[in-house]
């Protein structure tokens, strides 16, 4: 048939991209009404293959998938890098597109956060530590945005990644205690092939620090090698990380800890599941990881 | 038919009492999937005519009706009535079978608040004031079981008193800002033929108390007649129902307001839509009420 040359591969349909609160209302009534099994992967955007594994594991298991794109400013503190955040709506819908995702939500700043908008969720507990003694409003305005991306669209399942493991305990905890009725996927760490986990933020990185940036995933990657040969002094697994970043040179960390998988205190010995986890400052480029230690 | 002797009348079924997470979904979904239009009316129990007029309008307006009962613990100070609030549960269920009511969920405390529960909504900035100022936890109390209710209870509409007047406007806007799928609907408040307003805190009342009560709906409607007769200083307002209640012996008084009935910011000037509303002890029992100004 040579009038069709247009195949697959050459040309990946773009997702439908919804912008307002009526169109998505409308789809949602639609795709539940069809009794639709419904994805939801929330995203900043600035897609990278760790977002792409959310979405692709969406579209494997659900009817229709729903991808948000929204850079939340509720959760950047006023010092951070919520201005240069990066915004890569087109290339985004190009990359969903070709994982064949049907819907994607970019909404408004004014959309989600109206005139006289005051209503937040306070995290749970777990949400105290690390990331939240960092950066003290972070994940108030994080549980905020996923619970009313969670009323805006009753998926049946949401889709996080592991990268964010202080804020999957807190998304988990939040929706275990306000009953909201949706399941929770964390999914795993995607890395590049020298193990620098998969972020956003990588793009800040001169070559050099880029380079720099490794130590991080080594060092986490090393306290779970220790543990696996039998160490279990927790304090132990901290000094042989912090001392993989010092030979690094990355000497601005905010935190090398080594805690309890479910609620993140730090431990002196392990004796159950744990999780070793790293925040650090690669030049001007705040980068998170962690590693399950079993 | 001599042998079936039972009228409506003579014996109203109970609705069915569900206590359990698990019954609770299981019969939502089967609402859900019938196609039904739901109902939801939160209550603490300890029913009057105030509540009933709720459910009646929601067995009025909906395929099904389900009533909440649960004295919330996370709304009372730990000075306040939390432990003398009174618990009917068996007449509320005979008041509720009589307007033919099918469901309510009592649930335990612990059912709402397992262990480690931790996670709460912070009210919008309507619950800052008044009842917010006399009890500060109060709103996020009540915020987060109202949260949890609707989540737990998918409901279409969700029907709530007037009595409780700052209490809607948080509703109100929590819903509005979170997004969450549901229509508020503000009752009526119903009182006693002498005006004092339903509460069930009324029956803490000693017979002398109850007559000295009656002071606080009768400065409400002076109020009310003073603004239709023109007199649109507020602080003229406030100052007549100081003299109604000081006249009645009513002195612990924690406020006495005219003001916007969106906002509930203090008037200088009554301009558009107003709100009078007042807190005092009667005896020992906090009592509040509120009338609409035109």
């Amino acid at each position: 048939m040579e009038t069709d040359t247009n195949s697959p591969q050459t040309q990946s349909p773009h997702p439908r991209l919804l912008r307002t609160l009526p169109d998505l209302r409308e789809l949602m009534s639609a795709l539940r009404a069809q009794g639709n099994r419904v994805g939801l992967v929330p995203t900043m955007g600035a897609l990278h293959a760790g977002h792409l594994s959310l979405a692709k594991k969406s579209c494997r298991n659900c009817d229709a998938t729903v991808v948000t794109i929204f850079v939340n400013p509720t959760q950047f503190a006023p010092n951070e890098d919520l201005d240069k955040y990066p915004r890569t709506l087109t290339r985004d819908l190009e990359l969903l597109g070709e994982l064949g995702v049907p819907y994607v939500f970019a909404p408004t700043e004014a959309t989600i956060y109206p005139d006289g908008f005051s209503t937040f969720v306070q995290p749970p507990d777990v949400a105290g530590s690390l990331e939240g003694s960092s950066r003290p409003d972070h994940f108030r305005g994080v549980a905020t945005i996923v619970l009313k991306l969670f009323q805006l669209i009753p998926a049946d399942i949401a889709y996080f990644g592991q990268k964010d493991y202080q804020q999957c305990l807190v998304i988990r905890r939040m929706v275990e205690d306000l009953a909201v009725p949706i399941e929770i996927d964390v999914c795993p760490i995607v890395r590049e092939p020298d193990g620098l986990a998969m972020s956003s933020r990588n793009r800040y990185l001169t070559a050099e620090e880029r380079q720099q940036a490794t130590a991080i995933s080594r060092a986490l990657q090393q306290a779970s090698a220790l543990a696996d040969q039998g160490e279990s002094q927790a304090e132990v697994l901290r000094e042989a990380m912090r001392l993989d970043l010092a030979q690094a040179g990355i000497s601005r960390i905010e935190y090398v800890e080594v805690a309890d998988a479910d609620t993140l205190r730090p431990l002196e010995r392990i004796e159950g599941p744990a999780v070793a986890l790293i925040a650090a400052f690669v030049g001007k480029t705040r980068l998170i990881d962690n590693w399950l230690l079993q």
